[in-house]
C-alpha cells in the first residue's frame, strides 16, 4: 500500500466580499474545475478570505491612533494608525523590537502584528484582521458543506507566522473544525518495540503549510483540498494548539 | 490551470544499517513501488534514516557522563548518559526547564535533546544523533540520484522538532540540496498593487512537514517523493533557515 496524498488548489474562487457565502463559492469553485468535494477531504481556507468574507476589515483612514500607539509607531516607524489596529487586536506584547512587534492576540496566538495584514485585502488602506473566532468560521464552512453536499469534510483556516530561531513564515492552522488538530503517538511502540514518549504531531499546521505550497501569495488561490490524509472524525479547535503561557518557555 | 501536488510515501525500504547507500535503497525502493524519480520532484528523507546510514548512532552503555552531566540528568529525571550525549551534540543550553532541556546544536539548530533521539532506533540503548551535516548529506544523496538516473531532484533532510508558543511537533529542514530554502513574495505586488513587503516563505519546512503526513512515525515510511511543486533549481542550505543569533529575540 503506497500512502499517498494530493494537494489540489481551487484558483477559480472570485474576489470575497464582506456577507459572502464562502462555503458556497467553495463548493461552486469546485465544481468550476471539475471536482467535488469527497468525505473525507481537509479544506484548507487562508485566514483572508474568511476574513473578508466575515467583514473583518479596517480602514485606516478611520482610525484615530491613541497617543500611546503614537509613540510606538514613532519608535517603530510604522503607521500609528495601524499600531492601534494591532494594540487593539492583541492581549500583550510578548517581544517589541525595532520594527518587530509580536503580541499575544485576543484569540490566544502569539504572531507579529497580532495578525493585522494589509496584502491582498484591496488596496488603499484597508487592512483584515483575524477572524473574531476562527474555529467557528470553519466549523461554519464545514456545517454548510455537510448541509449542501452531504459529506463530511475537515476545514483548517490557515495564516501565514513567522516563529522563533528559523528564517522565513509557514502557514500554520488558525482555525479547526471536523477533525483534532493532533496525531499522537505518544505510548505507541516503534517496530522495535521502543515506546514512543513524546511525539505528539500537530497535523493540522502541517496540513496548513501542505496547502501553502500550490497556495503562493499572489496567484489567487485562496483554498485548498488536501485529499487522501487519514485523521478520525473529531471535534477540535485550534486553540488547542495555543500552549498555555504557563507552560510557555518562551513568553 | 488547476495546481496540485502529489504527496507519494516510499514503503519498502529496508531497515537502514550504517555504511548503507541509502540513494540505491531510495530508488529500489521506488522501483519496487511502481515508480521512477522524476526531474523536479522534491525528495523528503527523514533524519534518522540519513544518521543510521551515516553510523550517527551512540550505544548508550559507552558513554561516561560527566559529573555535570549528571548533575543535571538528576535535577531532569533523565539517563545522565543521555544527556551526555545530548551536552556533546550542543554549542550551548538554550532553556532548561523541568525535563525539558532546549540547545543550540553543533549544527546551529535550536531544537530540544540537540536532536539526539531514541525511537526507531534499534531497541536496545541506541540513540541516533543529527547527520553531522545534513546538507553534505542532501547533497549526497541528490547528487547519486543525478548520477544514477539522470534526473535532477531536490532532497530535504526533515527532523520533527517541537515549537515555541504552538503545542505538538513538525517537521522541518534540517538538510537541503538542489533548490533554495526559500519562495521569496518580498517586493512583488499583490493583484491589488499592495506591494508584499515581508513574505519570504519557508518553502522547505513547508514541503518537510508535507512529507510527514504520509509518514507517521509507526509505519516504517521514512521516505516521501513531492511531485508538482515549482521551484527553481538552485544551490541551497538548511543553514539559511537558521536565525543569525543577534537577530532572534527568542535566544
Amino acid at each position: 500500500m503506497t500512502p499517498e496524498i494530493q494537494i489540489i488548489g481551487l484558483a477559480g474562487l472570485p474576489e470575497v466580499r464582506p456577507g459572502d457565502d464562502l462555503a458556497a463559492l467553495i463548493v461552486e469553485a469546485a465544481r468550476g474545475q471539475g471536482m467535488s468535494l469527497e468525505g473525507g477531504d481537509v479544506l484548507v481556507v487562508t485566514q483572508k478570505v474568511v476574513s473578508k468574507a466575515e467583514g473583518r476589515l479596517v480602514d485606516l483612514r478611520e482610525v484615530k491612533p491613541s497617543p500611546y500607539a503614537r509613540e510606538l509607531a514613532a519608535r517603530m516607524g510604522k503607521d500609528a494608525r495601524l499600531l492601534e489596529v494591532i494594540l487593539g487586536e492583541s492581549r500583550r506584547i510578548v517581544r517589541q523590537e525595532g520594527s518587530v512587534i509580536i503580541t499575544e492576540t485576543r484569540q490566544g496566538f502569539v504572531c507579529a502584528n497580532a495578525g493585522v495584514d494589509a496584502s491582498n485585502v484591496g488596496g488603499g488602506e484597508m487592512v483584515s484582521l483575524l477572524p473574531e473566532d476562527p474555529d467557528r468560521s470553519a466549523e461554519g464552512i464545514r456545517a454548510a458543506i455537510a448541509k449542501e453536499l452531504g459529506v463530511a469534510v475537515a476545514v483548517i483556516v490557515s495564516d501565514t507566522f513567522g516563529r522563533p530561531w528559523r528564517e522565513g513564515h509557514t502557514n500554520v492552522a488558525v482555525g479547526l473544525a471536523g477533525m483534532s488538530p493532533f496525531l499522537d503517538y505518544v505510548g505507541q511502540a516503534d517496530p522495535h518495540g521502543y515506546v514512543l514518549r513524546v511525539s505528539t504531531m500537530a497535523v493540522a499546521d502541517e496540513l496548513a503549510a501542505a496547502a501553502e505550497l500550490v497556495m503562493g501569495k499572489l496567484s489567487r488561490v485562496p483554498v485548498a483540498i488536501v485529499r487522501g490524509f487519514e485523521y478520525g472524525q473529531a471535534e477540535g479547535t485550534a486553540r488547542e494548539l495555543v500552549r498555555p503561557p504557563e507552560r510557555d518557555l518562551f513568553r
